[in-house]
């Protein structure tokens, strides 16, 4: 039989997540690979009470259909960190619970991106972003990233060029290179939307994870109604319980609403109830705590061992929160081979390439720091050395 | 500022869900507009019991990411399911987890649907597919039903005049109407699509809520090879879990891979954890055996209720399984006008505009019997009675 699919289908970019996750599996290999956050600080006790708790007091409630928008008192703590943390204005009217913040790419190219609309995204950028828009059959146009976000003049120059659906853009410890982007930058980004009434879709999965943990003003404050923001529990509660957000302005979340009842009518009531009183009974900002002192240790390690591969041409960028960073690599070793050799070797890395909507990526690679603890850290990182010394003599 | 969306938007079709939700909330109104299965027969002390033990065993896994496949356990679970109950050919390899059946329709959609694109469905048809589909731009066209499923041939006329995608129906207990396909349409209709080469989405949603609970043959076990069939744990455990599936041909399953990790990496993993263990732990048959026997008594009471109106006109279907019936009004009495004086004197029926790809509905009603008690069906009736009496009149 003959199976006639959407040319759309023909656009889904080559995922390396299968086969990562087939490297994850395997013992024998330390993994800087995958996007992991680490098991081990998953508060599971904390969340089997709230599960507990919720069972027994709103059980029969948790457990039937609700209503597309999200749980209210979730969507209203949201809004009050936001007030708190950011001092941004925020209210539950404009912000809705999805699938984990993967879903807001899929429901915002849905409702944004007609056939050969540009839109416009961070060089390197978010592979599942790139994945996501793809099926809506979208032109990507890329803007470089430097050490203070992505070139304004180029920014700049895209938004008058083109008249591009929105911008797509992680301000905090970006996947994949871990870079944040200046306040002045962000504070540029603001205005040139403001002033040329375009759109910035600010994900914020890793704002919380800054080292520092000092929260950075986003792109948000400076142009509300220019900007859709999204978060996600993923990376500070828990992944698997799929609980992501957007907020945006209510003429956008009364389409998207749409877009989300017909994608699966809402997002899981019971792990939403869950959720919010996993937060509001658990000392969050403390766990937080406790979250980003690993990450920061494993990062400064890893940068640490990196900088004395320094001698084989690498370089390498210097996050200062986030999961991620990425390790350029010398002239004419090729990431692709980096990977395969490494899987050898024992080490897997991710090569750059899926970070790219056009071609690029076969000189960097990805690092994850949350997964690895010291000992695999030194070790993964003494087999990568060896690697690179080996590939790069040729 | 001006929010550019795409156009695809316009084709959402007017939603009464939201309105639904408030009438819902009003204690005032007996509802039978809406969709929900009786919170009461939700086993919250089982769930409760699986969900302790998956996060005192698994905890840690439970809330990690994981495949976009779905947990392989509950995966094997449905194929022995089929087996067992239908005695068709069925593998894990061949089903995939999805956020309640309503994400099988989106992604469909999405991997199948071009703009102008013709599909097929039922008329009366699913409004939840209408609405999914219709953001992938189609041209819908209808086949009436009667009886026993699709007039056949209408739904050879059109599988033979126009290269449509797929047909979607739902054989068994059908939303709106609570028809099934008898067991001679079902053969016609697997060997139409089997010799034209044509597809099938088989909507299983109510398979296994038939009142005498004796397992009726699915048009995929005449043609595998040309069915999509999907499935659903909301009707028949919980809801606010989102737990459905979907088993289709292998080439199928890995297109929907790639628009399913894009859609949203993968479903909730700590609720398909306590879902398999729940099934697998709880004597479901019998769960099933008591929910059933609820919604037939339901059922019968309204069809008797409804009989003894047959004065004013009305006519209405005799499920034999299921949560809806539809009731056809008398000539001249529009079903909005039914659902606005209806909601004035308490009680709220869903017209059956929503049902229908282009017009239609407005002589029609759609009832719910699974989610009001008896003393709420008898008041419930007595005031449609009233209604009917005094609207029809005119």
């Amino acid at each position: 039989m003959d199976y006639r699919f959407a040319a759309r289908m023909r656009n889904a970019p080559e995922s390396f997540l299968k086969k990562l996750f087939d490297v994850s599996s395997d013992p024998e290999i330390i993994s800087f690979a995958g996007g992991l956050p680490d098991s081990n600080l998953i508060d599971v006790n904390g969340i089997k009470d709230s599960a507990a708790f919720v069972l027994d007091e709103e059980g029969r409630e948790a457990l039937q259909y609700t209503t597309t928008e999200g749980h209210l008192p979730l969507r209203e703590y949201i809004a009050e960190r936001y007030q708190k943390r950011l001092g941004i204005s925020a209210s539950a009217d404009n912000i809705r619970i999805v699938n984990g913040s993967q879903q807001c790419l899929d429901i915002i190219g849905k409702i944004f991106i007609e056939k050969n609309d540009r839109i416009g995204i961070e060089s390197p950028g978010y592979l599942g972003a790139i994945e996501a828009f793809s099926l809506y059959e979208p032109v990507i146009r890329s803007v470089e990233m430097n050490d203070s976000g992505p070139d304004l003049n180029a920014f700049a120059q895209l938004i008058s060029d083109e008249k591009i659906k929105f911008f797509y853009g992680i301000p905090n410890f970006q996947n994949p290179t871990g870079r944040s982007y200046s306040k002045d930058t962000r504070k540029r980004i603001g205005d040139i939307i403001s002033e040329t009434d375009s759109l910035f879709y600010e994900d914020d999965a890793f704002g919380e994870l800054a080292f520092n943990q000092v929260p950075r003003v986003p792109v948000n404050k400076y142009a509300p109604a220019n900007v859709i923001i999204c978060g996600s529990f993923s990376k500070t509660v828990a992944p698997g319980m799929r609980i992501g957000w957007i907020m945006a302005p209510r003429e956008i979340i009364s389409v998207f609403d749409a877009a989300k009842q017909a994608a699966d009518l809402h997002s899981n009531y019971l792990c939403q109830k869950i959720m919010n009183h996993y937060l509001r009974n658990s000392d969050y900002d403390r766990h937080l705590k406790e979250v980003v002192s690993v990450y920061s240790r494993n990062c400064r390690l890893i940068c640490d061992l990196l900088d004395d591969m320094a001698d084989t041409g690498i370089t390498h960028t210097s996050p200062e929160g986030g999961m991620f960073m990425t390790v350029n690599l010398p002239e004419g070793l090729s990431s692709m081979k980096l990977f395969e050799e490494g899987i050898r070797r024992g080490v897997a890395v991710l090569p750059g390439i899926p970070f790219y909507a056009g071609s690029g990526g076969e000189d960097m690679i990805r690092l994850n720091f949350s997964n690895t603890d010291e000992e695999n850290i030194k070790e993964g990182m003494a087999r990568l050395s060896g690697l690179l010394t080996d590939l790069s003599s040729f």
